[in-house]
């Protein structure tokens, strides 16, 4: 398998952590969205996803897409340990937290968004700050009313990593760097250090990626 | 079943498509989500659903959240007719269509967040109907390439509709109310009509539900 991913995307960094927590290993191919390299609209990669989106898993010849579309086929294909629970109810749960992430925060507060918020909105600095902490603590605020329901085990829903975690690690990153007031929400600081407690999620973070440091030092 | 909904709002919309598919009978709780209206935030759907969040399917006294989740828990516990196919691969390419709208546009263009671009961020009507376009443009754009590599069927994916459908919908069916151009996408347009020559697709959408012409006469 080979990973098209950035370091700093947080739909990537979701990958690397059902990897790791599948034990599967995978070629690692860094796409760098940094304006000016701008690498995910280049020829080379639009000939492996004319979408031009990261990312993307290389497995036997086919390409797929969207960060929660492929963790679920790592589930399906190598079903131990499950990211998700056998109930129903109980799956539709997890994957509903899941979603309160990657349909409702990650999509207003990633690189494009922000830039053309900049663009072709003629939004200032200021103005693209407060919109990412707005979303920020609208999201985190619904969250931490769903994952106070399930207190019962150490991450969002039992005693085991599921679908639900390996979302919103990446996310309470990005609030991080960002530098956000997460501080409203104990319950969602628990299950993160839960999970930060676990090599599959510490290796998987955007800081354990080789050329992290320098990154950030030209931001 | 009950489901708690709102006419205009497509993540319902999405919903009552899959419902009908399935051959299942409901019952409806309107939710007006309209400005002045709220009933989202009254304390009687909070009762309900904590998060405030529609749609919502109530099953055995259990609430489930997020259209996406809610449909592959309809999927999981009525399997006929599926609404993905079950090679992995496959389920893979299908659900990240759907996650393209579902994660990629309809959270862009949705009603609270047009509300905060006007309210939070200062933005007049025309940015924000340049915002809704370029969200709307940017989207298809990528769905007509995901699309144009299945186009062996009528449907998104094959012969029968699948998830990418019912997602698929619902956001044609938002472009189409807010006038964006969508000449440029055959391929999708051709899905669309397909669903569109079906009852249950018919059936499900905003126009045919009670009330609608009231709504858009307020509008």
């Amino acid at each position: 398998m080979k990973l098209y991913h950035y370091i700093l995307n947080s739909a990537g960094h979701r990958v690397r952590i059902a990897l790791n927590l599948k034990g599967l290993a995978y070629e690692s191919v860094l796409v760098d969205l940094r304006a000016g390299k701008d690498e995910q609209k280049a020829a080379g990669y639009l000939a492996i996803n004319p979408q031009g989106l990261i990312p993307a898993l290389e497995v036997d010849g086919s390409i797929l897409t969207q960060s929660m579309a492929i963790i679920e086929y790592l589930d399906e294909t190598h079903p131990s340990p499950p990211l998700l629970p056998k109930d129903p109810v109980a799956r539709a749960q997890v994957r509903a937290f899941a979603q309160a992430v990657a349909c409702e925060m990650h999509p207003l507060n990633n690189t494009g968004v922000l830039a053309y918020l900049s663009q072709g909105m003629g939004l200032d600095e200021k103005k693209r700050a407060q919109w990412y902490a707005h979303n920020i603590a609208k999201g985190f605020s619904s969250l931490e009313i769903m994952a106070a329901r399930h207190a019962d085990g150490a991450f969002a829903f039992g005693d085991t990593p599921t679908l639900a975690d390996v979302l919103l690690v990446p996310q309470w990153g990005n609030a991080r760097r960002y530098k956000c007031d997460i501080t409203p929400y104990p319950r969602l600081a628990a299950i993160v250090s839960a999970c930060e407690a676990l090599p599959e999620f510490r290796d998987a973070a955007p800081d354990a990626q080789p050329g992290f440091a320098e990154i950030m030092a030209g931001r």
